[in-house]
């Protein structure tokens, strides 16, 4: 990986500076290669391209470590931190600080090991919950949690393993803070569902009964993603078995899938991926290639999606403004705004399935795994305990137990790829997003007058200003601050779950 | 690029094959990369996706390529070059012998400007043909000839720079035997396309005239995929601008693009890009990543495309058997198989369009430019002479004299992209295409009863068996020898060309 510039770091910062944007901007090219090769796997590879698909995606995942860990990254980084730089020429070598740490801590050996691991138990954990059976899964996931310590341990023996790990995902925001932030959730939370559970309140639910095609949902997605603002000159919308969002600032492509029973799922999902796609392509495009041309961690990232999901597509004022949408596909759909508002809204009695969760109960799904995955990470919990813990948890948070470990344990993905602390992030992004959309809400005349009436222009706006722009330039904290006023906490997310629900369910003030 | 094996490549020859081929199937994975980036880019990447994709493509082309040159390359060949090796292992040797040769050869610089010199060139290719007007294409074409003289004279200063520029299309057939092909295709093409002009014979030229439903179009390119044996397991049929094949053995994908007023340009086209995805899908899965599991070069790749569109599809058989499926789209074809199977094999009389041309005239569509492309390489033409070289000779081979530049020596991409060596390949594909079948019809009981029988398990046997499995593991005359029995030569063909279009035309025997 020897580039043409000069072997001497020493000779100059600026040549440092500029050598190691260069080296930068390869790497970010041989990862986005990555990015496009998944999402076809995933949206347009014929099945059988598999042994090819997979070779090249652990290929270019080697080349992309080679050239970040490579002895010539360190000494550029040497060169720059020893210089004059400019706070964006500082935050980019700051980001690949600490990138470069830690890819460099972990031998190769290990990342393969846990990669070819991780192979293995994806499969296993597929048998498991097509068939019900943890054993199947529980070897596999012993040696994931055995691999993941070691894995921290590599890159600092000295700090809490799972708050390594947690890094993973979540790098410059401290477990502390995120642990805290999550306690409230489960204390403000696990109260006020008991009361919803036991309130009289007439709240309607079946908005959206009946069949609905697989055509006019994607019409109808296309349609809402327009009406948002998507950059169809930029994106693209197709279908895979999970919705996800995949790209960079000049083409950034969102999925979602469908249900026939229920055309809810899919307009959700398509606005959620939709803040997904538009933070990066509201990501600087001449910074293309370097950290300042690169969305934040995964709570800011869904921050952005929860936002429109949560706050706009959720609201009463949107509800008002997106019906007459809905029915231009869907005629039938003969409730008011208000009722598919109550609809959308509605908050499970019986739901055990995360991905499902209304955006109350789904936080206790997120703290069950966090302190699950946290106690098997310590060593606090073993593995063959997983089953029990789960359902005495989702009976004491939740007040439901499992039946069976498909919907209990088994449902999620993420353990078989070893990501343990990767949860946490979907409740700190949506509890960013309350204290993100309070903050717009302050700077914009009328908010809410501006999604009823389907104008999102000073939305998007001051997301572009507060967030999208800045790219990787702020560590989370600070970008939060930036863009808010105050520190990153969980006040403007209860407040606004305390608002909104006590209306919908006519709760008592003091819940 | 270090690997984890010993660096002494002295140690042992099983060892240095062991790394070399690792290292192939490395650079195999980071090339297939690559393709499916093309892919993308050309069937699903949203239009404002360029300047990210244009980077990734560039960084995988220079990790490849310094992969591919990195010395310990050079020390493994010369490792394996110096020991015992089974005949298969003498072929990998000897094919990235070759390709090493050739790519350390070439300073990066000027492949760097070759490449930055083809993008702008490309652009003014484009705005060129869209204004008629040569002159915004002519200092380009000045630098890509001198540029690529200078590229051939870095491989070898002692040969004929137009024969070193052709082996990177097609490396192991000599120059000297394409040529006498091209010339016994003009000395029989010219008086046999002469005499067709003044025959009375009454071939039907309107058996698809009418408006032909784009959708209707893709589902008959489907079901005509399907009746021939493309295994969608392993690839998909898309729509792009250009018809083209990308991919490997467990993933190799089609397009077409559709003309509604014109339903043989895409049948005809699908079923040229299934001989050559059929010939990618029958290199040996297990020998991923080498040249065992590659495709041997241009010439023999056309000859998959052109025996299927013109051995098969242009047949009196086929046309027999898919008129059927034909009607099952579109009802209102009335033609009988014999009509379909003139007017698909019409020779046109005034076409002067390389890629709308009849299998004859084609022929001498690519003579033209391997003249010309030859004069200038060489330096006995000017590009300010190209127009009128181009008209002159379209009047002398074809009788037709192009009106404009557009309709002449613009049409084609290639010369934008520097590709000078490339257009031979198409005519010997075509040929070869004809000593293939040929030769299979003497193995084959019934080949043309199978044809008109939709049963096309024979050949596609005898295609694996005598061409796919070798991969490039024999050099093209030793492929052709191997299956044919022959050396690779125009008898074939000219006997092909002279009983078919002897019977459509009734021509005299003597022509």
């Amino acid at each position: 990986m020897a580039t043409d510039a000069d072997t001497d770091a020493e000779t100059g910062t600026v040549d440092a500076y500029d050598e190691l944007t260069d080296r930068l901007e390869r790497l970010t090219a041989v990862q986005g290669a990555s990015g496009v090769l998944s999402w076809d796997q995933q949206v347009t590879m014929p099945e059988g391209g598999t042994p090819a698909r997979s070779k090249q995606l652990s290929v270019l995942s080697s080349v992309s470590h080679e050239m970040l860990t490579d002895d010539r990254t360190a000494e550029l980084l040497d060169a720059c931190e020893g210089s004059d730089l400019t706070g964006q020429e500082e935050a980019v070598v700051r980001e690949t600080r600490r990138e470069y740490e830690r890819a460099a801590a972990v031998p190769g050996e290990l990342v393969e090991e846990i990669s070819s691991t991780s192979s293995e138990a994806l499969g296993a954990w597929e048998e498991a919950r097509e068939n019900d059976d943890f054993e199947t899964f529980a070897p596999y996931l012993e040696d994931l949690v055995e691999l993941k310590r070691e894995y921290a341990e590599q890159i600092d023996p000295d700090r809490d393993p799972y708050a390594v790990l947690f890094e993973d995902y979540e790098p410059c925001l401290p477990l502390s803070q995120a642990e805290e932030i999550l306690d409230t959730l489960k204390e403000t939370l696990v109260p006020m569902i008991d009361e919803i559970r036991e309130s009289d309140a007439d709240v309607t639910t079946d908005a959206f009964e009946g069949t609905f095609d697989a055509d006019e949902q994607e019409a109808l997605s296309r349609d809402v993603l327009t009406d948002l603002g998507y950059d169809w000159e930029h994106g693209r919308l197709d279908v895979s078995s999970h919705p996800f969002t995949s790209g960079n600032q000049f083409d950034c492509r969102v999925t979602t899938r469908f249900d026939e029973s229920d055309p809810l799922g899919a307009l959700m999902s398509t606005v959620h991926e939709f803040g997904h796609a538009f933070y990066n392509l509201g990501l600087p495009r001449e910074q293309f290639g370097t950290p300042l041309g690169e969305s934040r961690d995964l709570s800011v990232h869904e921050s952005q999606s929860r936002l429109w999901e949560n706050q706009v597509g959720r609201s009463a004022a949107f509800w008002e403004h997106v019906l007459p949408t809905v029915r231009e596909q869907f005629p039938d759909v003969d409730a008011s705004a208000e009722e598919a508002y109550e609809s959308a809204n509605q908050v499970y009695e019986d739901n055990l399935i995360r991905v499902e969760a209304d955006e109350l109960t789904y936080h206790l799904h997120i703290v069950i795994r966090f302190e699950i995955e946290r106690a098997l990470i310590a060593g606090d919990l073993d593995v063959a305990d997983v089953p029990e813990a789960w359902n005495d948890k989702y009976e004491e948070y939740l007040g439901l137990r499992p039946d069976t470990d498909s919907e209990g344990c088994l449902q999620d993905i993420h353990w078989s790829h070893g990501n343990f602390g990767y949860f946490p992030t979907y409740s700190l992004g949506s509890v960013l997003a309350t204290q993100l959309y309070d903050a717009a809400d302050d700077d914009i005349d009328d908010l809410e007058g501006d999604v009823r009436n389907g104008e999102f222009g000073a939305l998007h706006d001051w997301l572009r200003e507060n967030v999208h722009r800045h790219g990787a330039r702020y560590e989370t904290n600070e970008l939060v601050e930036r863009a808010t006023g105050e520190p990153f906490g969980a006040d403007h997310f209860v407040e606004y779950v305390r608002e909104k629900y006590g209306d919908l369910y006519d709760l008592d003030e003091s819940v």
